[in-house]
């Protein structure tokens, strides 16, 4: 799969960056020290998190080097490291994990987020943001195109429930505290839907494809987003988007 | 239908209080002079308001003499006026309209809320939150078992649709962020489930009833709570939670 274009990724910077804050606000911690952005992308929410703990020592974490170049562009005083996720293990306990869109590209959460719990200092807090749009028409129409048209698709793990995260993280130790956020989006058209998606969620469905193929595939899937996402009476569309945050504050 | 108790309603408070403050987070409007608290219950949304805008004129609406009684006790420097929301219409244009889950209770949205974007001063805000639980479990069968036991069931109109609502304020002249969150609330038992909704939905189910037929509907109720919701690990009940945030910053 090709990397990660960190310039494309931030065109929604203003959507991106809300449940970033959202997120973080529900971390009740202030003297935090060590805290770790699991997936920290460009380093937007690493930038949020520099400013609400300014004496902390944070740690970036990304598989992708051209996402990291830009974020240690915008903040050179941090420390970012090139690593996958899954079997990742800091030298030292975290006060703060912070996963903002990153974990629902990591495989059996029943195992990650005990093995993550592990990772915190005896107070620590986890905290975990993943998009929820598995059944979504944006989704849903994804996999019907590349049924339709005969490509493979990768088989995808989706994300667990509410009660499953819960049981998880309370029999690592913690107070769990779940929601989940459908925002309403305005978009000024269906080909921003394909704007958006084409940098996250249709890559795997596209970039494996050759060039004819992408165009069949992507004039279908915008045909079919106009017969779901109908226009509003100001000609724009609302496009849902759920998204799963979980704050577990550790109390072992 | 008997008055509002605004010791129960408060029993739940932090619970009740953290979508007024993410509500609030959503109004970008800090030279807000002139604002209604329209539905402020026992005054736990306007005492919010009065610490995020000490120098505005701020009024409490409500219809319930036991909720502005209370309201007036913890906040004497504020106004509180006794009035149905339906009709309202304040002498001067206000800087925001603030209705925390008091809306829902309201007939016909479609006029409603351009009545209510039409008392906002030019660059006034609407900021509505309400409960959307309709369609739960813990309202479904609430109708069922009136059904069950022959009960007859007022009518009660849903609230609109995310598009509807986005329509309706777009066409009035604002700039509309809507956004819907589900907390999932921890509770000890079902039981809580019912002390929970006896505050608010169930009245409408219950108060009607002689003693016996009440006590036999929320045995009823009670059973049917358990085999919805499910003893997590730990043995607390997760209640899924909706509810609708409409923030809408008129342009005119």
């Amino acid at each position: 799969m090709q990397d990660w274009n960190p310039t494309s990724y931030l065109l929604f910077e203003a959507e991106r960056t809300r449940p970033v804050k959202e997120l973080a606000a529900r971390i009740h911690l202030p003297q935090a020290i060590n805290i770790t952005d699991l997936g920290c992308g460009p380093g937007n929410s690493t930038a949020m998190l520099c400013k609400q703990y300014p004496k902390a020592r944070i740690t970036g974490i990304d598989s992708s080097p051209a996402m990291l170049e830009k974020a240690r562009a915008i903040l050179p005083g941090c420390r970012f490291e090139e690593r996958d996720i899954s079997g990742w293990q800091p030298e030292i306990k975290q006060d703060v994990i912070f996963a903002n869109a990153s974990l629902q590209w990591v495989n059996d959460h029943e195992a990650l987020f005990p093995h993550l719990v592990a990772q915190l200092s005896p107070r620590g807090v986890l905290a975990v943001q993943m998009p929820d749009n598995w059944q979504e028409p944006t989704h849903r129409l994804m996999r019907d195109v590349a049924e339709e048209q005969g490509h493979s698709q990768h088989h995808h793990e989706a994300i667990l429930s509410a009660q499953t995260y819960y049981d998880l993280l309370s029999q690592a130790g913690c107070e769990v505290d779940i929601w989940r956020t459908t925002y309403f989006h305005v978009l000024p058209s269906t080909q921003a839907i394909i704007d958006w998606l084409s940098i996250t969620g249709l890559r795997r469905f596209v970039n494996h494809l050759a060039t004819h193929q992408q165009e069949a595939y992507l004039d279908r899937y915008h045909e079919l987003l106009k017969l779901h996402y109908k226009e509003q009476s100001d000609n724009h569309i609302l496009m849902p988007f759920p998204r799963l945050f979980i704050v577990a504050h550790k109390s072992l």
